[in-house]
């Protein structure tokens, strides 16, 4: 099946031409024969009998893209003035800045926001560093904090090639969660280095994402920073995927009618997504899980490949110590996490599943095993992409938690707050609503967010583990 | 002479009374006998016959401003409802935030500024790191950053102190300079962990000022990190005060009549500051210059209290080796240049200097000689406060200086840049606007920051130390 045409491959032609109906009828013939979509037109300018268009074009890979270009200025009387690739243009200078929150126009501006009136707050901050949560940007700011040692699937591409994902990142968290986040990428992957840098950077920041950080490397850093640190420390692709899958399975429970707590579980990757979730799905009580890697099972008793966090879910998970591939796992299980890599399985793999099974196939952008494969022999199907049913997208999750923990003023994340914000994203799919193609709510609705800073805030708030923001007397 | 009411000292007091001129009328009177100055009076609500105001007033002191709250709220028929600190209420939350710099609305922003789109950005910065200063936000994003060891006049505070104004610092940067800024205050005063923290930062970053770390520490950081970073490292409290100071100098030198080279100097203080300036003015070629610190002049010889860059001066400075204290020094000079701290000298210390002598005199609020003292026995007088004719304040040069270096894509700041912004500064006082109160733009001239930053830019560019903020081709 040949790819859609996508905004991942879009291009923006600028041309110049005689403007009849005609010339802008070739132009489009030109672009669609290579299978390029026109997503919009825009005049430029229109001067006597010329006009110049940009002309932005959808095309469904980087070769078609050229393609397009190619076929548009092999056109006689048309002049192509410029090609550009739209996702670079859109990264030019960077996709996040600074804002003053007030303006700067008078000597008394001045003057308050700087010296010499800002020198009291600094003494009031050193002499009572509580207020430090009221009285900087710390109240809603939180660093983002990436080694560039596992971005996206793209693997150890260093801090630099995180930096567009994790300013991607922030905007995420400001647009959804209204929470300032900015990029700390890091150019060290020492574990050791990396605690130390965010340790010292703590004053300036009320929470901590971690974020692409490779397996065992991460468990470690964040371990050693929530032990060490006042703020909140999470690293979202282990607990905020965990939310997420959770949310997606308390709705995909109900729609099989079967209990959490009697359902088995056949996890496929054992990296940060998959531990976490299998924390998670502990925690809720589920009834048994196989996690294999790419060495199959993992069992008590396995030596091969193996990390302190394997080493734990040896102990805690396969009850029924199987040893096998995740094929031979897959029978008679309820529910198949796949957190993994691309096409592991193929639809006929999953016969041997229980009736009505659950896939949740999170490889992106190609799922453990396509959609169109698996639906005839399993009841639910979820993965990470947003052109089929059921998204699971952790900016359901992430937005709205830091919300809740600088809300509430937590001073770390609890696994009880993980679930609760699941089941908040869970409660957004209205009992009427709730479907096989709709178990989880759409990333933007705008619902979500709200939800699950109030239930992540009212966790927060029960637990007693939070600080109350001082203000100074005066 | 008792200080004047000042925003520095604003309180808002919330007010609920009958709406009457006389009740009015009370409550400015109860303010004005306390020496409160109303700023303004804003209305909140009318309803039936009461009125509920916010007044803002302005008044000398800390204590003032508590007579003022307390005169309001001894007089009869007013309710008063709420007072607060004006510098505290705009310092809640933060004095900056994050903004997005293109929407997130549909499904097409949500796969172009990040998944899946963002990873082809990842992946062309990552086998080519020099696009990421063409396509983050390294292009327009500074690190203001301090380890809070020398604040203002507040000396080691630490980094929760500096927030504020390392906050209010990005402010002036954004709106000066266009220059979007982060403050990176350090839970760190050892130098080489500073040093490996700013180095592993480095990828988010196109610049780096440093700013209120204590001297000589701050001279071992720099030179490290000038050394270690592709990027410009600044340290405003040395360059950034030289820049202003040349500016100051050159325009002070034209109505004394005299020319630099035949000039000596004395300065005050052996800082950051101090010591920067005196290179700077070296670097002018001025005929001597004697630095003194809290033990008397440097001079080659001296054992006490010395420090590399101290040995530095003294092998480069006082000619004569001369030795003695600062009231000493002076004889003869045609410039002192105070960058040290309050009330050292009377005016009548300053008699024994040269005809039309000039001085500078920047510790701040407190200068170290106060203009009404000072003038009756000199020419020219420049303080670094704002309510006296020529102050001299970085924010001339910082925003414009790292505008230009940002615009060149300079990989360091040279002498012969911060030279180029003080001519700049200089140049925006025209020839006929020059007189002894005005021989420094103001702040609010918004002629000053693009001056600074194109004499940067084309000074960086002639010498060759740029990059070239190169694209990815299509």
């Amino acid at each position: 099946m040949p790819a859609a045409p996508s905004p991942n491959f879009r291009i923006k032609i600028r041309v110049k031409y005689k403007n009849t109906p005609e010339m802008f009828l070739s132009i489009v013939e030109a672009i669609t024969k290579t299978g390029g979509s026109i997503e919009s037109t825009n005049v430029v300018s229109i001067e006597l009998n010329d006009i110049i268009r940009d002309i932005i074009i959808d095309n469904s890979s980087y070769e078609n893209a050229h393609s397009a270009a190619e076929s548009v200025k092999s056109l006689s009387g048309i002049e192509v003035i410029d090609v550009c690739d739209s996702i670079f243009e859109m990264h030019t200078g960077g996709k996040i800045e600074i804002k003053c929150k007030s303006p700067l126009i008078s000597r008394d501006d001045l003057s308050m926001a700087y010296t010499p009136g800002v020198a009291r707050v600094s003494k009031a901050l050193a002499e009572n560093p509580s207020l430090g949560h009221t009285y900087t940007i710390r109240r809603n700011m939180i660093a983002v904090v990436s080694d560039g040692s596992a971005v996206l699937g793209l693997g150890n591409i260093g801090p630099l090639g995180a930096m567009p994902v994790m300013e991607g990142k922030a905007m995420l968290f400001k647009e959804f969660g209204g929470v300032d986040a900015f990029p700390i990428c890091l150019d060290t992957q020492d574990s050791d280095e990396i605690v130390s840098i965010v340790k010292a950077l703590s004053p300036v920041f009320g929470g901590i994402n971690l974020e692409d950080i490779s397996a065992p490397r991460c468990f470690d850093i964040e371990e050693r920073l929530i032990k060490e640190l006042d703020i909140p420390v999470f690293h979202d692709d282990q607990h905020g995927t965990a939310a997420v899958v959770l949310a997606a399975l308390i709705n995909a429970s109900k729609i099989v009618g079967k209990k959490i707590e009697e359902m088995t579980a056949v996890v496929s990757g054992a990296g940060a997504a998959g531990i976490a979730c299998t924390k998670a799905l502990m925690a809720m009580g589920i009834a048994d899980i196989i996690v294999c890697d790419t060495k199959g099972s993992i069992y008590d008793g396995r030596k091969e490949g193996m990390n302190s966090a394997k080493e734990y879910l040896a102990k805690k998970t396969n009850k029924n110590v199987k040893v096998g591939s995740l094929k031979d796992c897959l029978t008679g299980a309820d529910l198949l996490l796949g957190v993994s890599g691309p096409g592991l399985l193929n639809g006929e793999d999953l016969k041997v599943m229980a009736e009505d099974a659950i896939v949740f196939a999170l490889s992106n952008p190609i799922p453990e095993v396509m959609p169109e494969e698996a639906m005839p022999y399993i009841k639910v199907m979820a993965t990470g992409r947003s052109d089929y049913p059921n998204q699971i997208n952790n900016v359901l999750c992430f937005p709205g938690l830091f919300r809740g923990l600088l809300d509430s003023g937590a001073v770390k994340v609890t696994g009880e707050m993980v679930v609760a914000a699941g089941k908040a994203i869970a409660a957004q799919v209205a009992p009427n609503e709730l479907s096989v193609d709709y178990i989880i709510p759409s990333v933007f609705n705008k619902k979500v967010a709200p939800a699950v800073a109030e239930a992540v805030s009212n966790t927060a708030i029960d637990s007693g583990l939070i600080r109350e923001y001082v203000q100074k007397e005066f």
